[in-house]
């Protein structure tokens, strides 16, 4: 019976700004450091051995990671990143601020981009420095793969074949951890718990906050809790 | 024509104790954290492109590494971690006091099991809790590859398949960085520069001090210097 265990990274520099972060890489505050020292040490209090670690390519989900297994002295965890762990890409909304962009498209349609589930904000061109066919980690990717915008239901669709071709089988060895972002790690929530549009819109995982899944051996989820019980949003239902 | 760069893990708590550390997982300090960073900027300011990352499943490189990278904004990069990039296991000397060794072995003794090229010190038992088939984090590698002691010659003969299965292949590709430990780094100077044995005990890296080797395409070294000009020691003479 595994144990897959999600942490969502700590407080960034634009949480705090309040802009749309999406692919920009940006960093974690000393706040959001703090969250992953404290995830890591909740995750150590569970006593549960760990045999494999993944991760995205931006850097707040990765320092996350390393912050939390440092705190666990698990440092030597093998450690897989993949940009289909990165965050839900917002397209040409990438870098602005959440309420200018309300005062110049109106709140209905920023809503209706943030919270619909496969309505995507308008996409970057490729020649966009923000594109990331323009951004030297992804140098090794295909292009075609690569985003120029994405809703909630295209963040699963390139989510679901690292869900199954990495994840899944790390998951018939032992517990896995899983530290990334809001939407990519809704994705995971969504496919696994078998929710609908509107039940994953529900879920809100909080940042640092460490959300543990008790799985079968055909990987169904039995049992679900957040780690830190002070912090926690309501959970998804089990299947 | 690919660059090796190899980094000694900064300061660690043991090094400053004057104790034999060898598997024992000893964390850096402060000073040792400074060290990395400092290291991540120098290698940073040679404007090179990295397809690749290793180090060993020690704590102290590990995050050595992680550091570097955090200060070179590359955290992406592909890490992978193996014990055959750990330091020279001591044997049973590991956690000793090298100063109360002395008084009971003798300078002599002590010098030959840190200077010879090929005495190992006593094996441990492997009912021993420092002996590696009792540590957890190699429970994935069969327990007759594990070490109960290690001269550096027998150091270097369990490195080499890992350069040649892991590293080789990622230099073939492109930039790659090593974050290891003195004796690990030396074997694969020794190894590429095709030193002999006195050639190779007169090459210590200092500790946080990136190496920069420039190779030919068939990985001869063209070109060595030390990132840091100020805290270099001798050079591996070219082959």
């Amino acid at each position: 019976m595994p144990v897959l265990m999600l942490i969502r990274h700590g407080q960034s520099a634009w949480n705090l700004e309040n802009r749309f972060t999406g692919w920009m890489d940006v960093n974690l505050t000393a706040e959001g450091e703090a969250q992953a020292v404290k995830a890591g040490g909740l995750i150590a209090g569970e006593g549960l051995a760990f045999t494999e670690a993944f991760t995205s390519m931006q850097t707040r989900a990765i320092r996350t990671l390393w912050l939390a297994l440092a705190a666990m002295d698990r440092c030597w965890l093998p450690e897989t990143k993949s940009w289909r762990l990165n965050e839900r890409h917002y397209g040409a909304l990438t870098g602005l601020d959440k309420a200018e962009t309300a005062a110049r498209h109106g709140d209905e349609q920023v809503r209706i981009w943030r919270r619909s589930y496969d309505t995507p904000p308008p996409p970057l061109a490729e020649d966009d420095p923000r594109h990331p066919v323009n951004d030297i980690r992804y140098a090794g990717i295909p292009r075609e793969l690569l985003p120029a915008t994405e809703s909630l239901k295209t963040t699963l669709e390139r989510v679901l074949p690292f869900w199954d071709g990495s994840i899944v089988p790390a998951l018939k060895q032992g517990n896995v951890l899983v530290s990334a972002h809001g939407n990519s790690l809704r994705a995971i929530v969504k496919h696994l718990f078998g929710l609908d549009e509107a039940g994953i819109m529900a879920v809100e995982i909080p940042t640092g906050n460490p959300l543990l899944i008790e799985l079968s051996d055909d990987l169904v989820p039995v049992a679900v809790r957040y780690l830190d019980a002070d912090r926690a949003q309501p959970l998804p239902p089990l299947p």
